[in-house]
């Protein structure tokens, strides 16, 4: 989906610039602040990101900001007690798996640094996010609240897994493959087998070593690296085999 | 595990308040500085989170920051090139599963806001994190690049999947320690130092070593077995020196 980001009444220009910032570094551009404008700071703030104060719009209401949404999603940090069913929430991951997929606009509304979203504004919204956290101090910074939120969405377009936001592919390492796991492994058994008798002492260092490279999650670079390794050291062994 | 978050020469007081208000956001308490001190401004910007300033610990080094640490994670906005196995990255996510379940400290190091950690300061990782992000600006403020890895990291405690940033789980496998991991590397660098003779590759195959035991979360048991390997491979090697 297209994410638009509004910030409803921003009272420091600091915060408007950092979530700026990191709406560019999560590939997000569409900004509508409810408010008159944005001060200097906030451009300082944004460093690399002015580009999304430049073209951030400024309305007068929460009903302009949102109009022509496709969902409208409420932020608070105020949970609900199980009776209050305007502050039922759902976590970031759960906002994703919704949105994951679908067309259209997603839209999410933050709220004044001091007292959040009032109760009349969470009503227009389809429905809450909270991040959960510490109940000894569970409110957020602003635009950490946003970050949050945008990381958890930015995962969507790199899994290719659905169309939210715009952050391209990251250039992900290459895995060795089963196939390369398994020849690094038989390399590895020349090697041990030819320098510890014990059978059962081999065989329980090649799990350990195929468990290792598992959790790892080894690359085909590391494992031409351990090739190398293997190699010398069995030339190493055999220069003095006789 | 319980999570230290290490931060390196930061330079503006800010930016040091609002890592602390957001460790204390996800329950996160342990703060250590490579500086001096802090100003004012980082206790204005906590709000209430002083108490994470007011414990926080200065130290000169980055070897003190991580001391006791079981796994050191680096973190960083420059991505690898697939040949350059020092900024190998995992995401965030991959973090929490790597480190639940385990016991011990994990130590989150964040570099400079300006030019990130220095090469020799990666070295020091087990591995590095990456939050992926827009090309077209990569990098994120100080404060929302601990705010992402710390929300990710408290997902696990929230599911009682896992015990990072909680109470130690009881069946937890004993991770190894720093000082144990670089113990097997010298093993392995005596080993490596036997059967190769061209310096680069030595170290190299060590890095390389050193990111795969460090993604796999290798345990003090693995340690050992791999010892075993070494002590057998340097006394066939021995054995036929002359």
């Amino acid at each position: 989906m297209d994410v638009r980001v509004v910030l409803v009444e921003p009272k420091r220009d600091e915060n408007v610039g950092a979530v700026a910032r990191v709406m560019k570094n999560f590939g997000f551009y569409s900004l509508y602040i409810v408010g008159d404008s944005v001060g200097e700071k906030a451009f300082y703030v944004a460093y690399h990101a002015e580009d999304v104060l430049e073209k951030c719009k400024f309305v007068r209401t929460l009903e302009e900001a949102i109009a022509g949404s496709h969902i409208v999603v409420g932020t608070t940090a105020k949970t609900a007690s199980e009776n209050n069913v305007l502050r039922n929430f759902v976590e970031p991951e759960r906002l994703r798996e919704i949105v994951e997929g679908k067309n259209g606009i997603l839209t999410l509304v933050f709220g004044r640094e001091d007292f959040g979203l009032l109760n009349e504004e969470l009503r227009k919204c389809d429905f809450i996010v909270h991040i959960p956290a510490n109940p000894a101090y569970p409110v957020l910074n602003l635009s950490h609240a946003v970050a949050v939120v945008l990381y958890e969405l930015s995962k969507s377009s790199r899994k290719g897994k659905g169309n939210v936001g715009s952050v391209a592919g990251s250039n992900a390492v290459k895995l060795a493959s089963v196939e390369e796991k398994e020849k690094l492994l038989a390399h590895f058994r020349e090697f041990l087998e030819r320098v510890e008798a014990r059978e059962h002492r081999v065989e329980r260092t090649l799990l350990v070593l195929k468990r290792i490279f598992g959790r790892a999650g080894i690359t085909s670079r590391e494992v031409r690296t351990l090739h190398g390794m293997l190699r010398k050291a069995l030339r190493a062994l055999e220069m003095h085999k006789e």
